[in-house]
């Protein structure tokens, strides 16, 4: 069996990648991005694309008749979209609906599964959001994203493809180096003063995340192609479960396992864009449906800075 | 002041054109359509505009620097969007896009007022929905539309134009001949008897519709483009007022202007698709912000009827 991985290049595509060579059904796994990964275990199922997603000449050709699963999380990331507008749509709306169409065309009929994000919740936000929380995105990558989910169902439901788009919390701790999203400081105050490193805050401590471990969404994406398409029934749109937690408690966790020193390389200094765009994130999710599909958060902050600990400091060294 | 009018061969862009003409300040009226209007009252600042909207090249010449508003009414309705998916994705999702591309790309900073429809309800829906009911289309057509309402909002929100989305209840009584609309019986099932012909109903009686006259959704239409921004605040995306009746009232409401005989035309034969359509969507509507905005429904179902009888009946003899 063959599954695609787009944005293959990027950290979460190599970490579901590598989940899913442990599964020897899949005798290709092919990974899509503009540049190639870097760090990559290896396995000879491993086959890597390089192209541009916003061509839907190459798209076309990437989903072959023989494509099982697709997994689209290439994307134009929420401070990139906003600056370069054009980019975000071409990449985020349109590569979509190439890859849905390409999915759709193809004589495999894959199941698609989309990285959507909660980045769609924005406007006039509850405290504590649920399932029926009406969308009214604030910033063009929400709105790119819930467009994309919209198509994912739409699609689905004409039979074109099996689909689904998962609502995936913020992503912390990433590993690397921080990248163009506006939510990268939640990674970067964790990541860089376990290293050592020097970290800036652009919010206040008492701002609120909605978050989920690189663990936990690879588990999440995994169970979001294992489920059968009749779990999710004429819904495909799914908040996955996270934690909700302020960045004070972020940071808390911090000196509680590195200590002081390191919670002291955490300098706090407001970025009015970036305190603008994360003020207008969910702070915080009853994320029933996607528990009673058995998605599963983290159990505290401290669970995911022991994972980011284990998972990228101690095997690196 | 120069007015553009896409979809400006349908009834309800004729009627928006003719309304717009009462007002001197207007010196050119564009009517943009795939085929010339018919049944235009004369007024020689009618410019007629024959093109495809699929067709960026066409579009982009249409929005010329020196326009200042622009109704986009133009649409594949919801069963011909439902049987031709990419008809409905081209003239809907991409024809809106080139739309707003070419607002945003010209000098005068258009205001934009794009019609959208109830459609957009769909899913698990509440017997009475408000301005907080999630956004869960069942349709193509009203997956189209929301991804529509997204890009006015977004396009709004970055300031490339002065959008506003108006969601428009299901409009009754539609003069001229049954569409492709899966709604189009509820005006059928009024217009064909009061003109002694036959009428088929492809729904239960006891099926419930949220509706607005023409007369009423010209002057939302009206309205939308004369309220400031500001009334709207960062939202964009409005419900504009309606009343919820069943079929049977409205089929009532013929045996009672018109008589028993025009009633006993209605022909009674459920088509489940079109049930099932029409089943899906929102069936009454608390529209709180639509009113608070000043937008009105019709009083009764008889001055629907009424109005109906006196704009095109008797317009007519």
């Amino acid at each position: 069996m063959k599954v695609l991985i787009t944005g293959g290049a990027g950290f979460l595509g190599k970490k579901l990648a590598t989940a899913l060579s442990a599964d020897p059904k899949w005798s290709e796994i092919v990974l899509f991005d503009r540049i190639a990964p870097v760090g990559l275990p290896e396995d000879d199922r491993f086959t890597i694309e390089v192209g541009d997603i916003r061509d839907p000449v190459q798209v076309g050709k990437l989903v072959t008749n023989d494509m099982d699963l697709i997994y689209h999380l290439a994307a134009v990331v929420s401070a990139d979209a906003e600056t370069n507008f054009d980019l975000g749509m071409d990449v985020n709306l349109k590569g979509t609906h190439y890859l849905l169409e390409a999915a759709r065309h193809s004589h495999a009929d894959p199941m698609f599964v989309f990285a959507s994000s909660i980045a769609v919740y924005g406007g006039d936000l509850p405290e504590v959001g649920d399932d029926q929380t009406i969308i009214t995105p604030m910033i063009s990558y929400g709105v790119q994203k819930t467009m994309g989910e919209l198509l994912v169902q739409d699609y689905s439901r004409k039979g074109f493809v099996d689909g689904r788009a998962l609502r995936l919390p913020t992503i912390v701790v990433r590993p690397g180096k921080p990248n163009k999203a506006a939510s990268t400081f939640a990674s970067s105050i964790i990541r860089e003063p376990l290293k050592g490193l020097k970290a800036v805050c652009p919010v206040t401590a008492d701002s609120r995340m909605y978050i989920l471990s690189p663990r936990k969404a690879v588990d999440a994406l995994l169970r979001g192609a294992a489920l059968p398409g009749s779990a999710f029934g004429w819904n495909r749109r799914l908040t996955i479960p996270g934690k909700s937690f302020t960045v004070e408690e972020m940071a808390e966790s911090v000196r509680e396992i590195a200590g002081q020193k390191a919670f002291e390389l955490i300098e706090w200094k407001v970025d009015p864009m970036i305190q603008r765009i994360v003020g207008g994130w969910m702070p915080d999710f009853d994320a029933s449906r996607g528990m009673q599909l058995g998605f599963e958060a983290d159990e505290s902050i401290q669970s995911v800075v022991h994972a980011f600990i284990e998972d990228e400091i101690e095997y690196q060294n």
